[in-house]
C-alpha cells in the first residue's frame, strides 16, 4: 500500500491513526527478503541509503541497486570485491567505478547534481593512504560537495603541508587521512579554523595493529577541532564532511 | 559392555557399585579414537551432541555423524567448509544443507519433530549479518522451535524495527544479531518483555576488531534483559533461545 | 498534561493524532532536570525503572526514588556508595539495604509481592564472588522470583558442585557467578537442562584483568546453553534470570 | 620584542626577512618557563588557548590564566581538581565555576559575547553522563554558541528521545554523550540531518573498560554522520560543535 | 679448533685461561652462517637443540638437521610446512613424520631410546585440539618419556573425563590441551596430585581471539598445580612434561 | 552425618549406593554459609585448602581458619590486608605472619613438618620483586619443601646470575620471579636441566601494563622448560614447585 | 619554478618574502599526483626520501624511483612484493635486490659511497629473524655505515652471545633483532657501553601476538641503553643506527 | 674476598682459573640480602647502578645508597615516594632532590663532573609532561651531559617548535617527550639530522590508555630517526641520550 492510499483510508475513517502510522512505516521500506531498504532515509537524514558492499553477494548488491534506482535514488555502493564490480558493470553499464576506492556510482537520472561552491579539502599523509582518501573524495562528490585533494602531505616533510596550507584554509571542512602515527590530523587542526574529520588508515608496520595506532593518536589529538571516524572509513569521512560543508 | 549387562553384573554381585558407576560412565561414550561422543548428553542437558565442524576433517565429521545416526540421534553439523559440505552430501544424500549458514542437518528418522507453538524472533541489523542469523534460525528449528525472521532492521532506520515490533512482541524469546556497533540489542530490549539473546557479528570496518566492538556494546547494554553469546555464534544463540522457548 | 487530558483533547479534535502521540510520549516521562524517568517502562518491558547508583549523587538517588514511589513504583537502587546508603536510609527509613550487595529496596506499598513458585539457582564459585551473587539474588527477588543459593562451588573441588546438582536441577534458570577462569559456567551448563546466565567477576590475580579472563572464558564456553552478562553485573543476571523464570 | 618593533626593524633593513619571521614566531608566544602560551592561536584557528588542568599545579593554572587575561583573552580552564578550583576562585573572584563539569571561566572583559542564534543540541544517555555533557555545553557557550540540553535520553526508553527529537532537529549540530554501549549516537544520527559529535563516557560496568566499549561502538556506528572524540572529552565535543555551528 | 686442542694449548701455556674459555665457547657452536647450533645444550640443559621450523626455509631446516646428525644428535623439527616435510623426507628417508602434528623426527642412530616407565597423560578437550596434543605427545616421546592419551574429554560432558580419571592419576605429569574456555585444566588439576601443564589452543569462535581466552583462563585457574605454556605450543608442553617426568 | 555413619547405613541397606555417594560428597564439605571448605582436597590433590584472602572479610578468614584447624589442617592464608593480619594475630596468637609476602601460617599441631631434602631455587630479578618471591618461598615451605633464595639476579648484570648458577643447578626446580621484561626466565632456563616455573610481576614502567609485558615474554620464552603462572602469583609458583620437588 | 628564479624574482622585488618562501617550499617538492617527493629532506635531516613499498603499486614505485634518480638521489625501496621486485629489475637493471630483506637499492651514480670506519653490530636471536636483520644491515650500508653481523645468538644459549661479545663491543652501535620474548636486547645492553636499538620481530607462537610480546619486553628492558623501533622494522633500526654511528 | 686476594690465590695456584672466575664474579657484587649491587656495571656498560625507587622501601633505598657511596659511586635514585624523599634527605643531607622529577642525586665526592660540551635537547609537548622531561634532563646531567630544554612545544601551535628549531639543531641528540597523540616526535624528527629518543607520557583523556596511544604513535612515526622508550620513562631517555651524546 502506498502512502497516498494509507492517508485516504485514514481520512475515510477506515483505519485508525495508530494503524495508519504502522502502515506508513511499512510503506517507507522496500523489502527484498535479505534487505529492507529505508526509503524514508532521505527525508529524515538528508541522504538516501548507501550500499555497504562488504559481506553482500554481487547479486544482492545489484538487486538493491535496481530497487533504489526504481525509487529514483542514486546509488553509491562501497567496499566492492572484484566480482561485485564486474557484476555491477554488467548490470548497469552506466555505472562509474573507481578501482582504487572500490566503489561504484549509478545515477538514476541523466546527470549528476551541481556541486557545492564551498569545498572540502581531502588531505592525506602518504601515497599508500590514497585508496581511503579517494573513497572520501568520491563519497563527498556523490552527495554534491566540491572537493580539493592534497595527497602525500605527511608531517615527515612539513613543507609539503605548509606549502598548500593556504589553499586548505579556503575550504570549509578538512578530511585528514593518515596511517602510521596519524599525526597529520593534529598538525592540520592546529593550522585551520574549520572542522577536521580524521580518518585513521591501516597503513603501517606491525605495531600499527591494523590502524589502531593512528585511531588512538587522532582520538588524543592535542589540537582542537578534530573528530574521528572508523579505520579506513573514507565513506564516513566523506559523508560527514559533506553534511558539514552544506549546512 | 552395554548398560543392561552392567546392571545385571551389579545385581549378581559380580561388580561393586563404584565399579558399576565407572562402567556406566564409559558406556555412555562412543569412542572414535579422535572423538568421544557424549551419548548421555540428551539425558543430562535435554539435547544431544552437535558437531562443531571447524578444525575437523571431512572424514571425522562423517564418522561422527554416522555414529550419532546409529545411536538414533539427529545430526547438526556447523561451521562446515566447502569440502566438508560435499563430503557430507556424498555420504548422506538425505542431509539438508544451508550454504549461507554453513551447516547440515541429517535426521535419523523419517521426519523432523513438530515445531513448538511459541516462537523465537530472529532479528538482524544488516544484510551482511544474515549468515549468522540463519545459523541461529536453523539451529533453533533443528531442536524443535518455531521461528520468525526480521532481517535488516538496524537502528539507522528505526522504523524498520518499529514497523515489526508488534510481531516481535508475540514471540517468546528474541535473538538479536548485529555487527558494527551492535546497538540493535539495546533498542530491541527496551521495547519487549522477553529475554534478548544478543549475537555480535564480525561485520564492520577496521575498529570493529573482528566483532569486539559489538560484543562489548552488547555486554554494556543500557537496556535490561540482554545476555550475550560469542562473536558470530549463531548456533549458541539458537540453542539458548530454544531452551528458553521450550521451558 | 496527564494522559487523560491528552486523550480528551484528541477526542474533541483540539489536537491531531501525531500531536497527541508526542504528548503521550512526554506524559510517560517524569522529568527531574537531571533524569527523565521512563514511566512507560513497566508497560513496555514488564518492569519499572531501576536506579543505577554509580555516578549519581546521593541527592539525585533520593529524588528519583521519591518520584518513583509517588508513581507507585517500587524502588531498586544498585551500586550505592556508603554516602548514598546513609542518605537513602535517612530519607526512607523503610528501605531494606544489603551492605554486601550495595543495593537498597524501597517498597511503595505495604508488602512485597508473592514470589514465584519456580526458582532461580544462584551458584557462585568462591567466597569472594558473594557480593555479585547477592546482587543477582536480591534483584531477582525484588522482581518477584524465588531463589536458592549455592555459594562457593568452584570447580577446584567438583564434589562441592555435584553434591548439590540435583537441587540445582530443580530450578528453572541458573545464574553462575565466577571470577578467575570462570569455568563454573561451562561445568554447570554441561549438567543441566535449563538456561545458564553467566556473570564474570573481577576476582582474581593480575592476569584476570579486572574480569576479562572470566568474561572471555564464559563467552567461549564449550557447553551449550550459556549466555553472558557484564563483569560484576549481578543486577543484569538477576533480571535476566527473573524474566526467563516467569516467562 | 613586540610585533611592531620587529616590523620596523625589518623596514629599516636592520634584520632580514627570515630573521624577522623567527622573531615574529617568538613574539606570538608568552613564555612562562613551564608553559609557552600560543598567542597566535586565535588568528590561526579562530579560538585562543584553553587550559587543560589535568597534570598542572594550581599555581601554574593561575599563572597561565593571568597571562591570558593580560593579553585580552578570556580563560577557559578544564579538568580542575578541588584545589585548583579553590585557588582559581581565590585569585579570580569573578571566575564562574561549574562543580559538576570541573571547569572555570574567567572573562577578560565586562561581559560575555552574544551567543549564536543557531543552536547546539547536547543530548546525553544517562544521569551519570551529566558531568561530561555539562563540560560540552559550557565549552560551546564559552566560545559563543547557544545550546539546548536533552539529558537522560538513553535508548532503553526510546520515547524519551523521540518525544524531543523535533526540538533536536531544530539545532544545527548534535553532541551525543553516552557511556555503556553508546547506542545513543547511532539512534540519533539515524533521525537527524545534521552532524553528530559523539562522546563516549567512562560510565558502565566492568567490561566498559573505562569507556572503550562506547568508543568502539560509536566508531562503528551503522548510521551516517557520526564522528567521535575522546572518552569523557566534553571539551572536545563542545569545541567541535561550536566551530561547526558557527561555520 | 676442537675442545681437545684448546685444552692442550692451555696446558702448554700457549693461551691464557680467559682466551681458552672464549675458544671453548666457540667450539661448542656449529656455525652455519644463518644458524649457530648450540652443541653444548645437552650438557647444560639435558637436551639437544630442536629445530623450530616456522620462518625457516626447507633448505635451512635440512642443513641444520644434517649438522645435528653429524654431531650425533637426534633431530626433532616442528612447525613444518608441506614443502619442508617433502624436502625432509627426500633428504632423510628414515625420517618419521606426523602430518597432523607437523613435525619430523630423524634418529642419528639405529634405534630410539627406551621410554621411561613413568608416564605422561596427554588430555585434550576436543577433537579440534588434536594437532596440538599430538605435538606434545610426540615431543615427549622423542625425548624418552612414555605417554598415554585421553582425547576429547572436554568439561561439557564431565563423565568423559571422570571415566578415565583413575588412569590419568597413574601418570606422573598431565598435559591438558584445550581451546575455547580452557576449563579442562582447572577441572583436571582439581582431581590429581601431579603437576598439570596447560596448553591453550587457538580453537574457538571469534572471542577466543586466537587462543587468548583459553590462555587467560588457564593462567587464572582456581585449582592449584597448573602452569601454562604458549598458545598451540604442544612442543613446549611435551618438553616440560618430559623433564618433570624424568626428574 | 559423618563418613562412618554413612557407611554403616549403606551396610545396613538403609540407603542405596548412589544416595551414599551423595552423602559422602556432602560429608567432605564443611559448609560455613559463605564458604564450602573442601575437606577432601588433601586426599584428592595431596594438599588441603588454602585461603585466598583477597575479597574476603577478616571475619570470614578467621572463621575458615578455625574450621580448618578443627579438621586438623594447617592454615595458609594469602593476600591479607592489614586488617586481616591484625585480626588473624588476635585470634590465633601462634600464627606466623610475613609482612612482605602478606600471608599467615597457622599450624594445627605443635610443629611444622620436616622439610624435603631436595631444594627449590627461588630466583628473582630485582629487589622490587621480593614480595612475590617471598610468597613463593613461604608457600613452598608451608607444604614441606626446602628452598634456597637468589634475589636481585636480573639479566642487566649477568654475573649476578652466573656467580650463583652452580648453586641453582643443585636444586630440583627453579622459580623465576621477574617484572619488567621478564628475561630472567629465559636466561635461567637456558642454563639448567630442571623445570622453571616463571612468575611475572607487576613491577615496571607504564608499558609493563601491570605485568602483561613480563607474562607475554615468559610465555614466549625461546628457552625450553619454562611454564608460567599468573602475574604476582607467588603462591601458585610455590605450590607448583613443591609438587614437582616432591614427585 | 626553480629555486634560482624565485630568488631572482625576490631580489627584483617582483615578489615579497612570504610569497618567496611559499614558492621555495613548493620548489622542494617533486609532485607526481600520487606522491609529493620531499627534495629538501637530505638538507634537513641528512638523508633523502626512501620508498616504503607496502601499499604502493609497482608502477608508482618505479615512477618515484625514476624521479629520485633524476634529482641525483640514490634509491632505497623497502617492503617490495614479488611483482614490485620484478618491475624494478625490469626498469632499473642496475638495481641490487635482496630477496630475503625484500628491498632494492638503485644508485644514481657509478659507485656506492665509501663506508664508515666505525661499525654497527647487527645481532639477531634466531634464524627466523634474519629477514628483519638483513633489512637493518642493508639499510645501514645504503646510507654509508659499515656493519658486522652476529646472527642466531639468542639467550637460550648464552655462550653463542658471549663468545662474540668482544667483537660486538668494538662496534659503535648495536642493533638487536629478536622475536618471541625479545630478551636479547636486555642481555646485550647489560654487556656493552654503546646504544642498543632493539627491533621486535613477529616471530613466535600464538601469544607473541604478531610481535607485541617482544615489543613490550624490549620497552621494559631492565638494562639501560635500549630504545625500540616498530615490529619487524629493520629499516628504522638500520637508519637509527646509521645516524648514531656517523654522529 | 676482594679482587686482589683472589688474584694472589690464583697466582699461588691455590685456586684454579674457573674457581677464580666465579670468585671474581661474586667479588663484583655487593650483596645486601634484598639487593645484589652490580659493582662491575661501570666497567661493563660505562655507568654504575641506578636505584629504581618504585617498590622499594625507604630503608632499602638508603641502604643501597650508602653502599654505593662507600664504593665510590655517585647515587641516582628515581621514582621516589614522599616518604623516600624525606628519608633520603634525613640520611644524606647533601642529596639534591627534584620534587617534580621525583629523584635524588647524592654525589660521592665533593663536586659533580664537568658536563659535556655537546648538548642534549629535551623537548616536551605540554606543561603536564614536565615531570617526565625533568627526569630525562636530570638523568642526562647526572651522567655528565649538558642539556637544553624546550618545554610546551606541542604541535597544536607549530611555531612554538619552529621558533626554537635552530637551537634544537645545535644539539647532538633530541629527547622528545609527549603524551596525548605523541605527534611531537614525528614532527621534530622530520626537521633534524640527529637521533630522536621519544618518550610517551601517560598524559591525556581516557583513550590515551595510560600512554599507550602516544607509545604506539611514536613507534609508528612516519619520520626516520625515532626510537622509543617506555611510557613516562624519562630516566631511560636521559640515559640513552647521554650515551649517544658522549659516543
Amino acid at each position: 500500500m502506498d502512502l497516498k492510499s494509507i492517508l485516504e483510508k485514514l481520512e475515510r475513517g477506515e483505519i485508525r491513526a495508530d494503524e495508519a502510522q504502522r502502515l506508513i512505516s511499512s510503506a517507507s521500506i522496500a523489502n527484498l527478503s535479505h534487505t529492507r531498504i529505508d526509503l524514508d532515509r532521505r527525508a529524515r537524514t538528508g541522504a538516501g541509503e548507501v550500499i555497504f558492499g562488504a559481506g553482500k553477494t554481487p547479486g544482492q548488491i545489484c538487486e538493491i541497486s535496481k530497487k533504489l534506482l526504481e525509487c529514483g535514488e542514486d546509488v553509491l555502493a562501497t567496499r566492492l570485491s572484484d566480482d561485485a564490480i564486474s557484476e555491477v558493470l554488467r548490470e548497469f553499464p552506466q555505472a562509474k567505478v573507481s578501482e582504487i576506492a572500490r566503489l561504484a556510482v549509478i545515477r538514476s537520472g541523466e546527470k549528476a547534481k551541481a556541486l557545492s561552491e564551498s569545498k572540502i579539502a581531502v588531505v592525506s599523509a602518504g601515497t599508500s593512504d590514497m585508496r581511503v582518501a579517494e573513497e572520501a573524495r568520491l563519497t563527498a562528490e556523490f552527495f554534491g560537495s566540491s572537493t580539493r585533494t592534497f595527497y602525500d602531505c605527511g608531517v615527515a616533510g612539513l613543507h609539503r603541508l605548509t606549502s598548500v596550507i593556504d589553499e586548505i584554509r579556503e575550504c570549509r571542512v578538512v578530511v585528514a587521512v593518515a596511517g602510521m602515527e596519524g599525526a597529520l590530523a593534529s598538525v592540520v587542526a592546529g593550522l585551520v579554523k574549520v572542522p577536521v574529520i580524521a580518518v585513521p588508515t591501516s597503513v603501517g608496520y606491525g605495531a600499527s595493529f591494523g590502524g589502531l595506532a593512528a585511531l588512538l593518536a587522532m582520538m588524543n589529538s592535542c589540537a582542537n577541532g578534530v573528530s574521528v571516524v572508523n579505520i579506513d572509513n573514507g565513506f564516513g569521512a566523506g559523508y560527514n564532511a559533506h553534511i558539514i560543508n552544506t549546512l
